[in-house]
């Protein structure tokens, strides 16, 4: 699957903090930068998520804002 | 200001693609990696932002998915 | 790839709206919906996307809000 | 109330997971899809919700992404 | 119809500003601060907004960031 | 910082509801209207905020609808 989301940034999942409905994924990426996602719990077991996992954070561009420093 | 949002990602404007309300921001990360955003243009004038210009793209853990290869 | 995005909805694009920066895609769904997509008109070409294009939206359970009638 | 909001989906509630700040909806559409939902659990009771309830899925034209099968 | 939407603020459409595919739209709050949102066009069409339309902005809890000044 | 968010609304936190992963934060906003944002607990405890903060709710353009009463 292809998809049109443009930002795919990959990367292994550091680590996992559980909720009811919603789980937090800290994920370290290749380039040293290190990304949190939520997504269901539903949704991290149905991929099998585990620390140490081999991911792919995918963003769409119009979630992305940009900053600049004073 | 410091926000909410979790995850900052230091780059530099590598192109930005204008249109009538949206630009495109295509942003180089250390990293490496590559990030594009949609920001509105008045946006984009506010901030000044030119090629080369040095940004911090911003994104709320729960605008972020996770991905796993077949 | 598998993503967490919870849907994905199977369809047919149905007409191409084209701007400067976004697109906005129209697709049918197979059980007789229609649903509107903006993406980047880069993403629109990645994709090779035209009228009677088979694609799934893709939409995390985040971004679904529930309305009832009053 | 008429949203700007270009996609609504209707259906009925099949499934309600509970959290302490968010709740799951599961949601049966007319077509046959299903669609899933994250609301606060405020929300969800606000607008009584449960098993059965007809609903309306609301998705905003920028948070649907589109993908393709490879 | 009722939305689960946690955020309706009450205001005024001050300018309207056309793009091809988006249209941007400058709101006057009554309580006198002022909100931007970015809609499809075709959705500003088919709401007849203009200057000086009655609106509510409608903004999902999961959209709002929180700061603070330093 | 200087972020391409273009909503910015000051206000007072007003309640905290806790959850195991994200806090639903009600903010009251100077011009009388309340807001209500979801973000992670870490975020929460990272900005240090309890009832009575002094706070920016910031929302992108993007994320922000229209609705017009009937």
């Amino acid at each position: 699957m292809k998809i049109s989301a443009r930002n795919t940034l990959k990367g292994t999942v550091k680590k996992i903090k559980e909720g009811m409905v919603n789980n937090e994924i800290m994920i370290q990426l290749a380039g040293g930068d290190e990304i949190t996602s939520i997504i269901t719990k539903t949704s991290c077991e149905s991929l099998n998520l585990t620390e140490g996992t081999q991911v792919v954070a995918v963003i769409k561009a119009s979630n992305v804002m940009v900053a600049v420093e004073d």
